[in-house]
């Protein structure tokens, strides 16, 4: 039996209702939603079913207990959630801009998952999980990067497999030691799912094909490239696929690309084609955008169908 | 000439727009707005016109300056505070419950203004300021406490004086050596401010009358017991005073008992009579709960007049 494991932050999103430019006045808000790249990303493999555990920290408030239940009743396992006593949960304020770029505030460095270290049990945990996420966004502290590359040697180590998301804000790729630890994560690397640009994060070509090249040759076995609303495409050497994607309204893209890489490695993991696999995970993405809130678009595996059929992509 | 001085947290407010208990799920809200008990206060001195200035510290982010911009505006000197590069400004989500009691998640230990030490330009800024006034809310971590009682002795010394509003969390009471504290800032008071069952906490008496005579017996020099919407009462010994509130739409009572406060402590160093000191404070404590939002209520000198006026107070 697999087992998806991922480390790194929990958050609560708190979503300004109105466009602008940051919060320096009162705005009209919704919140909190459970959020966190790492936490949307398991949240959407629980609800398709897959065993599935997030290692994270929350404080003893409302917002962690926001995401504990949350992750709970879609199917996670949350005995790697520490509940900080005098912490304080992490939180994401957004406020779309009206170009469609996000303004945040964000409480993550010194909130209660600005630390994650690994007690025994937490070992216990990594050792019964088969595959490693590693969600670029979770790389903002010394001991969470020290974590995650614990997990990855261990979960490697046994014979298991490593999927990673760049998911890089940039300001991260700068921090000390940032550059060493993501070549690291890409050495160990089976699945690697860039979005757009990030593919060139890690080769030195500057076209797409030369880079999925260069990134296959040096031991990555496959490569999604996310492309938003366009769809994606799969390359493993043999094959190379690219399909469009849904036709949806969207509310809301926060979420979207963690959703589809949940439901891409989801069933990856269980032996889908790279076919099958892309289509639901396009169809993840998709339904991620039509709801207000980053984990409130993920889907059951019967909402992904219904999707494929009314769009007659089956 | 007189200047006031304040030490301790400066937060956001996030407030639920509907009621019920806690954050448990997604609801509206509206936010932020500058809030924490001493920014109150001394945002309400400001604004009458009073000299005065805050100690604290806050992140580099929106919510920060939502604070910074408001504070400069209305009139503080806003030199010690201190903008801590990777802080987080502090904050706290307020809901009301049906009852009108309130269901919170703070964020004010592990923010910026959870540690506050004094620099050498911090100690010039407290020398300049001729009273301190202490919040009983911003005794919740140990480096602030420290720098209450510094600022205290330093003004008292200098032949200053003290003003104290207990204003006080239960839970903050039972943390070491909080008592210990709380009776050095007592016997360093000159004008004690609680509300209601407050004026008990530092006294043996179980009457009111028996309590105000035995805080005064221990070198108090002036008590103003705040009662909400009923009004307050001053005592001195020589004076005793009551005087009912003002007739008022409440929208959000928060920050009231902060602007009434300061707007008591402005005019008794200006040398009002306890008489207009108190009708004033009555005034400013009523139109403050007029407002959605804890600073947003504070009033300039021509407001509180024509409110007195209006209501045939003068």
């Amino acid at each position: 039996m697999s087992k998806i494991l991922t480390i790194g932050e929990i958050l609560v999103e708190i979503i300004a209702t109105n466009k602008g430019n940051g919060f320096r006045e009162a705005v009209p808000l919704i919140g909190p939603f459970p959020s966190g790249a790492p936490a949307i990303f398991i949240d959407q493999v629980g609800k398709l079913g897959q065993d599935c555990a997030i290692i994270s920290r929350v404080g003893d408030d409302d917002f962690g207990w926001v995401n504990i239940n949350r992750l709970t009743d879609d199917g996670v396992d949350v005995s790697g959630i520490e509940v900080v006593p005098q912490g304080t949960t992490g939180s994401a304020f957004v406020r779309y801009r009206e170009d469609g770029s996000r303004a945040f505030v964000f409480n993550i460095r010194n909130s209660a998952c600005g630390t994650i270290e690994l007690s025994d049990e937490m070992i216990t945990l990594i050792d019964g999980c088969t595959h490693m996420h590693v969600m670029g966004t979770a790389l903002y502290a010394p001991s969470v990067v020290a974590s995650i590359l614990t997990a990855v040697e261990r979960i490697k180590t046994a014979g298991g497999t490593v999927s990673f998301d760049p998911n890089l804000r940039p300001e991260i790729l700068d921090s000390p030691g940032m550059r060493e630890a993501l070549q690291t994560v890409l050495s160990k690397t089976d699945l690697f799912m860039p979005s757009g640009e990030e593919l060139f994060l890690f080769a030195e070509a500057t076209t797409e094909d030369e880079a999925v090249a260069e990134l296959l040759a040096n031991g990555i076995k496959a490569i999604v490239v996310k492309r938003g609303a366009k769809g994606a495409s799969y390359f493993d050497g043999k094959t190379t696929l690219d399909l469009e994607g849904f036709e949806v309204e969207e509310i809301d893209p926060t979420g979207a690309g963690d959703c589809f890489g949940a439901t891409f490695v989801t069933f990856w993991l269980q032996g889908a084609s790279p076919a099958e696999a892309l289509r639901y995970a396009n169809a993840s993405g998709a339904r991620a955008v039509t709801r207000a809130g980053p984990m409130e678009g993920a889907s059951t595996k019967a909402e992904l169908d219904n999707l494929i059929t009314t769009q007659g992509k089956a």
